[in-house]
């Protein structure tokens, strides 16, 4: 199980979940930008943008490597050796859609190698504009289906940590539905081979479009207000705020030098923010805020 | 020169500048929110919305004080004896005018203790969608004759401060044309004494609305474009981006417990992000671009 076999596998999978996605947007398709990292490494982030279902998106394969630089370190809060070598390779998406009643969804997956240890990490997860219970619930069943797959323990740990990852303390709200959540996960953790880790990872990536498909089509062909609209764009605000704010990743990648384009792909094309907006008592608007919460167990909704 | 003093002045500030930004703007009036922290302390968060100027805007006031919280030391990076006490008293304001033509300001005043320790912050900065060096060269002017009033130093010192403060790394452009921007200034470093001080920020204060005022009027009757509107949007997203990733303000706020709704109405009511987006050679907004760069001398353009 070489590195290199393991970035093979996720630029396939790149490139597998691109045409999906293409195939269930119908309208528009991806523009590949492949770029080269000074240190070492590369990727292609493939973006999408004013099509049939996606207003904007991104799906991005990258294979870094090089020293650890002074500022990964203080970033990761490590100590290593001089001259310690990191190799990073994964796949990122996010995608914003039109329409209110399709929600946004983000997924990651990721292997990282640093000196003599390994590890992935990985996840998806959902963001509804509207949440709509029986939605979410079809979701989090397509990922519980999956992990059961690998490890009976995989499913409930992972959707706890993805609570407490997708979390805006400053809101005090979820970013959406969570889904699940992974890191430092290798042989010695997982209770599984690091080939299996690795089908783990991209059987996640080949259920993605499927997943992604089911939520869309229960969507996108219903109508919309100027109200609804508006209630997307204050919830897409609050996806910038997780991003920028709170994700590790993200603040991780521009304060190390990463490729700030490639990163910030993750953000809508449109976002809005209102000083104090409060969502009518009783309104669907209303209703999805109180579902923002963690430890809410979608799986008995 | 006590701090209830140096609050009361904030406080008159405040709503002389309110009052200012109404006869200026001509079309709304602010809303005042007034607000109680916990655990000592609260403001008055005044904001303006849809007016004929401008599109979005808010003007606080608070005054806040406790014991020193760990995340306050956290952030900031302290070690103090348990039981130490902070108080923290200042105006705050951003304005996000509709027209692409005006640009977006940023002012701030305040005054801080800490245990037996005292200092004054603050700063201001103009961030045009499209700089004309005539218009920056008028808003430098402006801000060093308020400088110079109170020391030769102040302006070359706080001008370089303020190229370095509102920068952005991860775009590598700074934020805006810059300004002025001081921290840590007390009688023991600033060759001025603790009312002479209090008397800079307040002059900065006065002098805020004709400032912005004969910006506004140099912009506010152009016609525009929906290609300038779009420039406009995207610039909007740089400024969300160095508020929530670089902005060690709004970071220390939003992670120390401070009033998220006060923090975050320096976002504009809409931003726009597009993958990979660059000016035409040769156009404005390439200009622009060509000059949010650190120590251009902007009195001499």
């Amino acid at each position: 199980m070489t590195k290199e076999h393991i970035a093979e596998s996720f630029r396939g999978l790149q490139l597998l979940i691109c045409k999906g996605l293409e195939e269930l947007d119908g309208g528009a398709s991806f523009q590949s930008d492949a770029w080269k990292r000074e240190e070492g490494g590369g990727g292609f982030t493939n973006t999408i943008a004013n099509g049939a279902l996606l207003e904007k998106g991104g799906v991005a394969f990258s294979e870094v490597y090089g020293p650890v630089s002074d500022e990964m370190k203080k970033q990761l809060n490590l100590q290593t050796d001089p001259g310690t070598q990191f190799y990073a390779t994964g796949v990122s998406l996010v995608l914003h859609p039109f329409n209110p009643h399709v929600p946004i969804i983000h997924m990651n997956v990721r292997y990282f190698e640093m000196g003599d240890a390994y590890w992935f990490g990985g996840g998806i997860d959902l963001t509804p504009h509207y949440i709509v219970p029986a939605q979410a619930r079809l979701f989090h069943e397509k990922l519980q289906a999956v992990c059961d797959r690998f490890s009976p323990s995989f499913y409930t740990n992972f959707k706890t940590q993805a609570d407490h990852y997708f979390f805006i303390p400053h809101r005090n709200e979820t970013r959406g539905i969570g889904g699940i959540f992974y890191d430092h996960l290798s042989e010695k953790n997982a209770g599984l081979s690091k080939g299996q880790l690795l089908e783990f990872a991209l059987e996640l990536g080949r259920n993605f479009v499927p997943i992604y498909a089911e939520q869309a089509n229960l969507g996108r062909e219903l109508p919309f207000s100027p109200e609804e609209l508006k209630w997307r764009n204050l919830r897409r605000g609050r996806y910038v705020e997780f991003n920028l704010v709170n994700d590790r990743g993200t603040k991780f990648g521009l304060h190390s030098g990463g490729r700030t384009e490639s990163i910030l792909m993750s953000l809508p094309a449109e976002a809005n923010w209102e000083y104090g907006f409060v969502p009518e008592e009783g309104s669907r608007e209303a209703a999805t805020l109180g579902l923002l919460k963690k430890d809410i167990s979608w799986l008995e909704m």
